[in-house]
């Protein structure tokens, strides 16, 4: 196995866990920056070109994980692979931003969820997309039909 | 930071690198099974429900990382964060498979890439798309369109 290390920190508005939006229907359309560190500027070359990029990071606040987990806005449990739950065995996320415009070694990036000064391990240009018509999200689709059945007053 | 551990392992039909389909227009739709270890099992709850998984993975077999490199389906060299390379400093792998059904702790899944006995971090649900239209694939895409203007004889 590989040692991780960040190439990177986030740089965004948010700084605690309760100010992130969370659950149906949150947007996640935050702008910030991804700083790369300066070691791994090069690596940036070409990036510009694409809209969207994947970034890996580490859920570096989270200790240590559970199998099984009640998501924020679900009322039942289910297993941490079917969840984006910071509590994994590898406590590592994924999030799609869209690139708006890189400075350097500063990328500035629409759609970050993660919190400032996460360490960021990885970036990918984004390729390619599953139409929605292809798409089935299990019990999050369900737990979404219950909340527009039951509107919480 | 977190030291990683394999939560399963991919069971493939190519054992090869070189036997993965690879460049512009290579198909990976390759049926196999991620075999999850058993004592992670019980975080596959509910996943069944889910039509497409993102799997997190290890280039176990890459060495070291450049930051600047050709890829085998161009002429030109881009910065690794732009590619798919696996000499990355991070060698992490991501891919998007379809879930075509779930055995205990196998998941028969579609649209592998990975190489046989590559061990797995984690797997998420994947909730949402990118839609093509809004999508700019940069270098990759001017390859492409260099490969359709001459294509190898």
């Amino acid at each position: 196995m590989f040692t991780p290390r960040a190439i990177g920190l986030v740089r965004r508005p948010y700084t605690e866990t309760t100010e992130i939006p969370k659950g149906l229907g949150a947007k996640h359309d935050v702008d910030g920056v991804l700083e790369i560190f300066p070691e791994f500027e090069v690596g940036l070359t070409d990036i510009e070109g694409f809209s969207h990029l994947f970034v890996l990071w580490v859920f570096d606040r989270a200790q240590g994980f559970e199998l099984i987990g009640m998501p924020p806005f679900d009322d039942r449990p289910h297993g941490v692979f079917a969840t984006r739950s910071p509590r994994r065995p590898n406590p590592i996320g994924l999030t799609v931003v869209e690139l708006l415009r890189r400075e350097g070694r500063l990328l500035h990036v629409r759609g970050i969820d993660m919190l400032d000064q996460t360490s960021v391990l990885d970036i990918k240009p984004y390729l390619s997309g599953i139409p929605s018509e292809s798409l089935r999200r299990g019990w999050l689709a369900e737990a979404e039909a219950r909340t527009r059945r039951q509107p919480s007053s």
